[in-house]
Order: structure tokens, then C-alpha cells, then sequence
């Protein structure tokens, strides 16, 4: 069992449940499953990876960190120089595990609002809103001109409310007001996350269906997004697109540390290091006040632009 | 005084006020000023003209089709090659006028929304959103940070909502909801507008108090945003961007048919006139000297997008 | 027969030698094939048309302007909202059409140079550099790694030279210092042309293997780049990404004056076109219905910047 | 006295005199000035600092690595947000540095040609185009229409030749083409350089007149461009964009050892691991093998923006 004085201690630094878990149990010397966490791997093909995290009581909860509800994690290899294929086949797979918690949450024919987080004019936070302009919408001709469409067309709108430090608004007061106004009966958003691996930089999707809290990706945390706060649900589209900086020094330390107690050099004073947390020193140490340092690969627009693609069609597949 | 017919018949294509009684007095052979309005025309500078429009009452508003309030244009020269003293200067200039129609509507600490209209991805339109980018945003800060900013700094936010072809929702659903989120006291919406002028292009801007109808400039009307519909006074800067390719031909036609009534009207005129090459005539008096004018299509962007893919696949297969 | 005085007053405004044959033909009132040219058009697909243009001696040269030699035209339709399908069916098709022409003039190993005219930052004269960045260059990897290569494998390599009015240097200064230096046996050129046709802006490629002249789509004609200025044949794909105002105002003038010669021509008829309001007849005749036309300056990018600082500053001065 | 043996381990990974001065002292424990190094810092203002580095003899070079030259590094403060002002202050202080340095090797009349390297579509090699773009050339206006420019104008021209990678062609190979057809008497040439510490990023500029090698801040090192290569003096303005993340931790791993050994833990086995080299472990643990990751703050945009005002207003400055 886990007490809480661990948990407390325990900073993840990553969004994604299948990293967390496995974190949670290195920290704590756990070699099966955790209790209350079901966890499930698919190799869909030689690009495509599927693995599946549900958090099912209030105890798995607080060992993650996460609410209860089910985590999808999709990774893609190669997605950089991936072909119309690959990005198709890799988009099919996303459509069938959304539509899946789509309808586990809404009628076929509910009104869906789709919603692209972050900052168009930072590249690596851009693809929220990229991934918008993609959006099949249908509300507007529904409205107007009906006959154009299928009897039974779903209502699908898509807005890219832009981030606080240019807006000036947080992200959930923009959506109550539209939410309020426009009433869907369903919540997609788009947004970046954290996460620890450099190789999942815009080739792993994290989907679930328990809201999300924006600019964590970017080290930015806001008022989240979800049942609670908008009264409808919300199924979260996360994509690490960034490793900060301190993050990688610090894991790249702990390895560091690790070797020297490997090797010869085990003593108190290496056990002493390895249990502190080091992030804020490094964070501290080698990073400039006035700028935020993230790690990307030099090739982060071609990635963006793939990902974009995955993600704009898996929905557009999936919702209509 | 103007009867309904002529009013209906008058189809102004141009948003201008200025441009608007031009038109309208020129139709109706009116010499002095028109009952109703008030005309004052300022010289501010080499590069600098302010024109302000006051319509006083309905009969004068349904002469020139725009609601009671005030109108100031002003014209910028050259500003396609200004120095940073003459944005400058311009800047300034907005700024005396935009203050004092502010301070008729609004306090001194009002809380103040701007909203950048148009589409960011569509060059001649994406004007509104690119300003909003640029607006120093206090709103946030009040909020979370209040000992950063002097006392009795206003709060300011700014919102580029997107357009209805790319949301599927109405610009004022959207903004309906927020501003009954946060209640501002006051509106500023940028917007691009018809004007028939190519020599305003990007090159005017007109101040108004009365509201504005989204997307008039690129010929897609919507719901308009007023006090009427929003419940606060909304000030709007609009900008010419494009001109549409028919305005301008059938003012050519307008100019051409005068000239043939005024000189002769023989067959063989006709014929002489024909054979003759009008272009560099044209080009001469349509053309202002500084410019290279182009007819291109609104999407020319996703045009050259696809036309790249065709010529460089068909390269590619050609020579390997 | 086709007298020198006829010819040097024809001005094409043109490129495409398809639309000069069609000018040449009207002008003389020819009904037949003009000496000395030999046409075919090859309706290939539901939207895609191939016209090819023999030029075969002197005389015919002098009629069209344009050197001896083949020149293939390539007309899509609806590429703005092409499919993925249409795309590459285009692109073979131009495959096919432009691996005739190099087999004409080159043997299968000969290494080949792809240049690509025009100014990047100018949306309508992008489309050169856009291409030179997709195409597969080989002649690196042939120098440094000829092992990850098939043998045969052709050698491949591409520049974007700049225009003029920001290097300072003529296109073919640039050129033959890198011809003279890396010794290709064919040159490539992807530039702009002039058209008259709105229809077939960005959606037509001419295909020649004489030469071209830089800039000649954008109204600054340079130095030609050709066997007798280079050494090496030069296959041109001249692609038409803008129409010039004046062209088709001029254009316009024609057909009414047309018009007014065949219906009618009294007074009072022109009387009452003055009155008319022409809007929705000229918008019909010469806009095509799937594309919104704009007039815009070529420098819109520009005058939209420098918009934008001065109504954000403006804004920012008079709300703080 | 520096032995061989020592030189040919020390790994700079900097292209910075400035910092491979320092490097060197480090690590030979020297405490003054280095024999064949002439070193002056000049505080400028508040947001300036000027480092000048002179390599004097064979020995010297040899030991850091540089030809023998001149190496001036000018440090910028807070250029992120930086004002007009500053902007403009740096620029002049570029300008007078580097005019000392043109005319030591040119004559006031004689043509220069301004070469932008780096890969204009990726974000932080993107400084050398985006340079070259705001240069005001003139040669092609004293070809065409001298009369618009004073008696004794000189000759610049200015071109951007693209990386390897796109074109097929050596960087070299394209300049040497263009200087043996246009005949410049001296090259300044823009490219992004290595650095090891992120406070220089886009902050930094090192004039050098002792030419450039190509890509060196990005990794891919190739033929230099100097007076042995191309026949005429090259001045190089080489602007630090990124750092490699393996450098970064490797620099993070050596201050922690340091850290080790100084609190309680000095012994053999520390000191051995401080001698070594970790980079190339580091580098292959970290990276996976299909990314070149890089540390970039998040705001390398602006930066970028800032840095291209500063050289090419610097530039202008000194050559016109």
C-alpha cells in the first residue's frame, strides 16, 4: 500500500498515465500491477503501438496523480518522415479509439464543439489550433443551408480560443461563455502535454476522457477544463511536443547517479543526492530567468505538420 | 429630400462613410452638404488626412444606409514604405481619435475587449487577428498579479474568434458568451471592410461608434455586432484590404461609358477605339504609380500549396 | 501570309503560347491551323486537358513571339480543392509530358539542375522556390555516400537564385557561375508566367523546352535563360499565378465595346447602361464562380505589417 | 608551454574565441594571458559588451583551434524585448566594428557580396536568409540606372545560396561560381554558429575576418569559406542559435562532479570521470538516433526577429 507521504513527494513531470505508472512503480518497488489500475499494451503494426490505462478507484487516483477514467496512449514511430499511408493508417487508429469514447459519452447525433489549445505563433504549441482549421464543421450549414447536408448529420463546431498571456482570458471562461451560448452536448480538445521521452516529441497521442488542464504541456497550468467545470464531458487529445530542459537534465543525472552507485561508488552521500529532487537547482543553475528552454528536435515543423494530419483526420473519421 | 425609391436602387459597395456621401451626393446631384450630416476634412500632415462624418439623424442614416454616429477615416500615404516616424505619427493620430470616442462611451478603469476579425490564414484578411496578438493584455494580470501594475490600470483582454467557415459558429454567438462571461464595458473590433478606392487599400482606417457587420469587407455578411446585440457600445476600426475585381471593372465601365458620351459616339470611334490598345492608357489612370496591382483568387495560398505538390511530384517521377 | 506591320503591333500579354495562337488567329482572322504551327489538345480526364504547340520555323516564331520549339500546356480544373487523387494524377501526367522533353534532349544519366525563380516572401511568386525545396536531390549523396544510391542513379540538384531587387545580380550571372562550376547537362527553370485567363491562375502549367525569360508573370523581364546564354538545353514549366488589373480591365473594354457595336449604340442606350448598375452582369461574365477574386496590392504582406504596428499601437496608446 | 598531446584532446564545441579562450586556460590551469593572444572587453552600455580576441601566431591558433585573426564578440543584454532604441544602439555598435574590420581589408569603392547561409524554413538557422533580404543591394541599380545613386555608391550585392541538404550543391561551390562571374573584392557572409552557453543564444554576434565554415552551429560541418578557398578577403558575422543538448548536460554533468568532489567525495574514480570526455555517451544514451534535438527558448522567434534587425541595419550601416 501506498501512503500518502510518498505520493506527496513523488513529481511526476509527465501527463501521460503510462509513464506515470510506470514511475509510480519503480519509486515504490512494485512488480505487478497496481491496485485499481488495469493496464493493457496492442502492437497494431510495425509504426503503431496502443496502450491502454484505466484508473478505477479513488485510491489509483491519488497514486498518479490522475482523475478515474480511461487513458489511450497511441505511439507512432517515424512519424517525421512518415508516408500518406502510414499518417492514414495511424489516423484510422486514432478515429477507432475516439469514436469509442465518443459514444460512450454521446448520441450519435450530439453536437460536438472541438477545441484547439495553445499558441499558433509558437511552433511547438501550435498544433491545438492547426488541427481546428482542419475540422469538418457542419453547425453553420446545418443552420443555413440544411439541404446540403445528410438527414442526420451531427453538429460539429471548432474554436481556438488562443492562450492567456495574449488573450488575457483564461481558456475555461471563453469556453463557458461559447459551451452556454451554443450548448454542445460533447467537449474534444486539442492541447500539448509533458511528458518525459524525447522519442514521443510529437509522435504519441494520449487520449482520454477526463478533461484536461491546459498549458501543461508548456509549464503554464490553468483552471481545468471538464465535467466539473463546463457540466458537459470532456475527452482530451494530449501530444507532448516538448521536453523542458531541467526535466532532461535531471533524469539525465539520476542515470548519472545510478551508474556511480553501479560501478564502485556507493555511499550515503550518492543515496542522499539520488532522493532529492533536483529539478529546481538545475532549473535554477542553467536556465536564464528571462527564458523558457525547451528541447525540441530540429525537425519539429515536419513532425507538427504529421501530426496535425493523424490528428485532423482521426476526428473528422470519428464524428461523422 | 431623398425619396426611398432612389435610396434602394443605390448600391453603395463600400463600407467608407466618407466614400458613401461622395456617392451619394454625386447620384443625386446634391453640391453642398447633405441635410443630416456633417463633413470636416483635416490636413494633419504630409502623409496624414483625417475626414470625420457625423450622421445627426434617420433620414440622413438611410441615405447612406449607416446607423446615427461617428465616422473618422484616416488616410495614410505611402505606407507601404514607412518609417518607423511615420507609423509613428499614424499611430499616434488613431490613438487622439480612438481616445476620445472611447471616453464618450466609456470611464476612465472600464474594462475594455478587443476582438481581431478575420481569418489569420488568409493574407488580405487576416489583419484582425494579427492585431490582437499585439495588444498589451492586462486582464490576466489584474487578476493573478495585481502588484505588478500601477493602481487604476485598466483591464484589458483580446480575442481573435475565427471565422464562421472555419468555426461553424457566428461571431456573435462567440462573443455573446464571453462578454456575458466578463463583462467588459466597452468593445473595439478590428475588421477588414469594402472600400472602392485601391488606393486605400491597407492604407485607411475608419473609427466608428456604431457597431460593425462582420466580414462586409470580403463580401460574406453576418449578424452584426452592436449595441443592440451585445448590450455595450462597440467602437469599430475597419481597414480596406481588397478590392473586388467586379467593383473595379464596373467603375472602368462607368468612367469609359462617360468618356464616350462626352467625346462622340460614332461607329467608327467605337471601331477606332477598338483596334487601339487601351492598356497602357488604363493601366495609367486605373493604376496608382506605387503599386503592382494583381487579380488573384482569395485562396491563392492553398492554390500554390497544391500546385507545388503537382510540379514537384511530376519532377520527381520525371527524372528518377 | 502575316505582314511584320500587323505582328509588331499585336501585344499578347501572354506567355502561353496556346493563348497566342488563339490572339494571332482572331487578329488575322485565320480560321485554319496558322502555317508553320501544329496543335493538339488531348482531353485526358474529367479535369485534365493537355494542349501541345508546335512551333516549327521562323515565320510562325515571328507570328507567336516565341522561339521554335514544343511547347505542351496542361489545364487543371478545381485543383484549389483537389483531392489527394487529383493531385497525383496531375502530377503524372506532367511526369509523362516533361520525360518526353527530357529524354529529347538529355541521355538517362545526365545530371540535371532544378531552378526555381521567383521571391518567397511574395505569395504569388513563391510557387519557383516552394518546388525547388521538394524535389529529391541526389548529387550530394553521389559525392559523399554514393553507396546508399542504386548505381545509375542520375545526379539531381536545385538552387532558388532570388530575384534581382534583392540580390542585386541578374538570375543568369548567378546561374552560369554554378552551370560553369558543377557542369549539369540540363536545366530545369520553374517560374511565373503571364496569362490572360483568370481561370488559369496557378491551375495551368506550359511545359517548353526553349528557354524562358525571369520574371516575365511579374512584369520585370530579365536576361533569358537559354541554350544560347547557358550552353545546356533549358526546359521551362511557366506557371500563371496572377493577371494583371490592367490586362483585364483592358480585356473587359473589348468585349463591352463589342457589345455596344453589335446591339446598339444611341445616346440614350448608353444612358441607360450609365444608369444600370452593371455589378452582377460583370461579376457573372468574369468571375468564375468558384473563386472569390481580389484586386490586391503585390506588396499586401507589407502594407498589412505596417498596418498592423500602427493599429496595435494605436489601440495600446489609447486604452493605457 | 601548451604540448601537442593536450590540444588534441580539448573538445571546444564552441566556435566562440571568446569562450574557447576561456576553455583553454581552464583546462591548462593558466591564469594570465596566453602567449599569442591578445584579449581587450570593452562594457559599451548597459545592454553591450564588446570582447576582442586577437590570435597573433601559429602556436596560438593551434591552440584554440582559429586561424590567426581577428575575433570580435559582441554581447547583447535582454534583446528578447528589447526597444527601438536598443535595437538601434547595437546596430551602430555592430557597424563600427565591423567597418574597422572591411576597411583593413578593402578599399572604400570596392564591390561586396553579402552571403546569407543557413536553411531559411527552420526556425533558428533561418538568421542568414532573413539578413540577406533586408540588405540594400545596389549593384543592379549602378548596372541599370546609376543615375539614381551618388557618384562613388559601392557595389553590394547580396544572395542566399541554401543548405546542402536542398540544393545538392557545396555552399562552396555555388559562391565560388557567382565571385568568379561578378567579381567581388570582399565576401561578408551571415551564418549560425556553435555555442555552449544559452544566454548567448541570438544574443551574441562574433565578427571574424578569417572566413566561415558552414554549418558549424548545426552540426554539419563542410568546406570552408575563406581566402584560400574563394581568392578574396571573408568576413564572418556568426550568430550562436541553438545548443546541443548533449553539450548542454555534458557541461551539467562536469558542474556536478565538480560539485561532488568539492563537498565531501574527491577519489579516483571522480577525478577519472571528469577527465573523460562524456559527450559522445551522453549523446548516444540521450538521442535517439533520428533527431537532432536542440535547446532553443521557447521565444527563438522574437529573438530571430530582434537579431535580423540588429545585423542587417548593422550591415547597411557600415557598408553604404
Amino acid at each position: 500500500m501506498i501512503n500518502d507521504k510518498n505520493i506527496k513527494t513523488l513529481n511526476f513531470r509527465t501527463d501521460l498515465a503510462d509513464e506515470r505508472r510506470d514511475i509510480f512503480k519503480k519509486a515504490n518497488n512494485i512488480e505487478n500491477d497496481i491496485e485499481g489500475i488495469e493496464s493493457e499494451e496492442n502492437i497494431i503494426s510495425k509504426y503503431l503501438k496502443t496502450t491502454k490505462v484505466k484508473i478505477l478507484n479513488e485510491n489509483a487516483s491519488k497514486s498518479l496523480g490522475k482523475p478515474v477514467g480511461n487513458y489511450i496512449t497511441i505511439d507512432m514511430k517515424k512519424l517525421k518522415t512518415a508516408s500518406e499511408e502510414q499518417i492514414q493508417e495511424a489516423a484510422e487508429n486514432l478515429s477507432k479509439e475516439l469514436k469509442e469514447l465518443i459514444d460512450l459519452h454521446s448520441s450519435k447525433e450530439d453536437p460536438i464543439l472541438i477545441v484547439g489549445l495553445g499558441n499558433e505563433s509558437v511552433t511547438p504549441d501550435a498544433l491545438g489550433p492547426k488541427v481546428t482549421k482542419e475540422i469538418d464543421v457542419t453547425r453553420h450549414i446545418l443552420t443555413y443551408m440544411p439541404q446540403y447536408l445528410e438527414p442526420g448529420t451531427r453538429s460539429v463546431s471548432a474554436i481556438a480560443p488562443g492562450v492567456l498571456g495574449t488573450t488575457g482570458i483564461e481558456t475555461l471562461e471563453i469556453l463557458k461563455g461559447i459551451v452556454d451560448n451554443i450548448k454542445p452536448k460533447l467537449l474534444i480538445v486539442i492541447d500539448a502535454l509533458a511528458s518525459r521521452s524525447i522519442e514521443r516529441i510529437s509522435s504519441t497521442i494520449q487520449i482520454s476522457d477526463t478533461g484536461i488542464v491546459p498549458g501543461a504541456g508548456v509549464g503554464n497550468t490553468r483552471k481545468d477544463l471538464s465535467k466539473e467545470t463546463l457540466g458537459i464531458p470532456v475527452i482530451a487529445l494530449g501530444i507532448p511536443t516538448v521536453v523542458e530542459t531541467a526535466v532532461l537534465v535531471n533524469d539525465c543525472l539520476d542515470l548519472f547517479i545510478e551508474k556511480l552507485q553501479n560501478e564502485a561508488k556507493s555511499n550515503e552521500y550518492l543515496n542522499e543526492l539520488k532522493q532529492k529532487d533536483n529539478y529546481e537547482e538545475i532549473k535554477e543553475s542553467l536556465v536564464p530567468n528571462e527564458y523558457n528552454l525547451i528541447v525540441t528536435p530540429k525537425e519539429i515543423d515536419e513532425l507538427i505538420l504529421n501530426m496535425t494530419s493523424v490528428v485532423a483526420r482521426g476526428i473528422n473519421f470519428a464524428i461523422n
